[in-house]
């Protein structure tokens, strides 16, 4: 078993150890070899001095390939000018597996190269720390509902029926019962937990079948869903910026190491929190008059439409009350507006686009059925659903976060492939 | 917004509040209506007296069905004979939404009933216990990896390749890249992780299309499966009892009231504690001899074999080293015995069978390609794997555990078909 990880070492200061892990990178400068060695944790600089170490020893740390694994024993020092703050003494060196033309090096590879090989990509300083702040990302999303009473209810993958349209979906046999679809939101479940639990939230992994090869759309990507019985729209946007201004303060506060790795100007999510600007979709399309874009009232929002709005201001903005004929049957009418749905987006700066997409839910058992209609979804699927408002109809709303556009947008990556440790797209399901 | 839940309660006795939520049950007693409103958080008596109340208010009360939507108003007070230990002095009453004939009513049910009705079954009393630990076992599962150093690598449901043989895939069509399979294991994934972050864990939902029509069979369920480098099969069974231990005494420790409304006997849950028995194949093969039923060694254990195993045991029992043949084409050899795979069965008390499958994988290139030909599975889909040992292989080892089996197993449950919302089973693919 690993005892010591690169991540302690500032305990371990003038001690002798032994570490394991893979061999990142080298080069040599006469009578000294230096090995850069990786665990998972970190980097550490092992020196070798040609006096200190046998003969064998210091002829295999020249040998040895790029990601040979390797048992390395020295003395621990730290030294400010070393990756990590610390430096090896190295003493002894030994093989567990010799790696030779490992494929990726450090020179510049296409991306399509390097998607082939995510197995190994992912083991570069710049994907661990996408990793990370993943991770911190999740962990982060989960702290927060479980902290506000929230019941997690995962939602099940194989639906059914379709819930966000019928074009996009993928399909399997099962057993006797016919087609199975693979989830496209766990939303109308999760407003069955949300009538049994009050306050509840789904979180895993949801499909869209898009023909779509734009950078910020993956077929398969995880989701987030709060759901809270007797919320409204304005009780929902305040929690969406609660919740924003939650994540993005976490990431700054805790992985700042890895937001240096990947070079992010910080500078603009600083300014992520609440309140967050509040505008209405007329007052969104004023400001693409204002642009000088020529936008038909009625129409959704493309990727540039978006730019435009959220350029305008220095914090993720919620547009809302959006033409319900843009918007998913599901939506509660304004009552001041039939023409409107009571929905929200949040678009994020920097060109990141739609983050957050929700809603106030209809609530009435006649109109619910009417829309179902006029959506040409076949009722007998959604009688369950319809049960929620038949047995204790309240008020309720919630929204969805894509997870891999909030990694996306917090890295400040140019693809969503990067925010995902195994991509799928439309043209790649491998590796 | 819902301002004040039940669970809050012991925050405002005294005070005049107003509540929202559902009609439980009602009765009646004279000049006294008994309601008893669920918010999701929990059950409150409320009291209405004749003369408190207007005419109109006492008529409501006895003429609403269960699970109508309710706002009731009164004082809060300390009452230790009523549920939750408070009752609401009630003072005014209004309907949110009026519901008659709700479906599931006190009486027995069968259970295809209340699965066709699973969107309202999760309101009851027992069904909410059993989601809340649930939770509280899922954040358990992940506070344990994450406090210790893991980082989380969600792998892809959309797989190329069958990891867990073909003969129980779900398939769909990916565009023009052919079939994709729903992924039965995130472990090789996993293992790419470990490989890059040291210490990596997966979870997520994972499927099987088994034409299995037991209790311990779902097509759909959740799986946790961490993979850590440098872990040998020793380390592996430390970290699973370590594991166990900690989800079974933090839902002892958390939820106290919801094992007891699902009247579990908890004496055999506080045994779950470190060292766990570690015992061979065949160990295991001699108990079962002793216990006279005639079993084949090399065979592997069915569901009554692990039943009189485990019950020589007090509490979870490790069960390693079993015959290669019956195991993946990924576990590596016991090197002092070449039929034997360096495996790790977890089976739990009480007849609930295996929670957990683990082993140390196979490390050597040369092996893992004769393998794969062994099980006549195509090495190509199986050539990124091999780079993880093409490229710095080194000594590791995971598990997986199901998420529903330990929710079954911790609640005391008949069927899997409770330990999820929405259970997917062979004959069963809605709501």
């Amino acid at each position: 078993m690993q005892n010591i990880y690169i991540k302690d070492l500032s305990q371990h200061i003038g001690e002798e150890i032994t570490l394991t892990g893979w061999l990142y990178n080298k080069r040599s400068s006469g009578k000294i070899k230096f090995i850069i060695l990786r665990d998972g944790t970190g980097l550490l600089q092992c020196v070798y001095f040609k006096g200190n170490v046998t003969p064998e020893v210091f002829e295999l740390a020249d040998r040895l390939g790029q990601e040979s694994s390797i048992e390395v024993k020295g003395k621990v020092k730290a030294e400010p000018r070393a990756v990590g703050g610390y430096e090896l003494d190295a003493t002894d060196l030994h093989v567990i597996s010799e790696a030779h033309d490992y494929p990726i090096t450090p020179k510049d590879h296409g991306v399509e190269f390097l998607m082939d090989n995510r197995h190994l990509w992912l083991r570069s300083s710049r994907q661990v720390a996408i990793m990370r702040i993943r991770h911190r990302i999740v962990k982060a999303i989960r702290d927060f509902f479980d902290n506000r009473g929230f019941t997690l209810m995962d939602p099940p993958i194989l639906t059914p029926a379709a819930c966000e349209g019928t074009s996009t979906l993928f399909e399997t046999e099962y057993f006797d019962l016919g087609k199975a679809y693979l989830t496209q939101s766990g939303q109308l479940y999760a407003e069955a937990g949300a009538m049994a639990l009050g306050k509840v939230y789904t979180f895993g992994p949801t499909f869209r079948a898009e023909k779509s090869k734009t950078r910020r759309h993956l077929t398969e990507f995880w989701m987030v869903e709060p759901e809270v019985a007797f919320n409204d729209l304005n009780d929902n946007m305040d929690l969406a910026e609660e919740f924003l201004e939650y994540i993005v303060q976490t990431v700054l506060k805790d992985k700042q190491e890895e937001l240096k790795v990947l070079e992010r100007d910080t500078t603009k999510l600083e300014n992520v929190k609440k309140p967050l600007p509040r505008i209405s979709y007329d007052e969104a399309v004023e400001i693409l008059k204002k642009n000088g874009i020529d936008f038909q009232w009625g129409n959704d929002f493309g990727g540039t439409d978006e730019t435009v709005i959220s350029n305008q201001f220095d914090r993720p903005v919620m547009v809302h009350r959006y033409p319900a004929e843009v918007k998913a049957f599901y939506m509660k009418r304004d009552p001041q507006n039939e023409k409107l749905a009571l929905a929200v987006d949040v678009l994020a700066p920097e060109g990141y686009g739609e983050i957050i997409g929700g809603s106030q839910r209809e609530d009435s058992l006649e109109l619910l059925q009417a829309r179902i209609k006029e959506h040409n979804l076949p009722q007998s699927a959604f009688e369950w659903y319809l049960d929620l408002r038949r047995f204790g109809s309240v008020p309720h709303s919630g929204f969805g976060l894509g997870l891999e556009r909030t990694v996306s947008w917090i890295c400040g990556l140019d693809h969503l492939r990067e925010a995902i440790p195994f991509a799928r797209m439309i043209y790649r399901n491998t590796p």
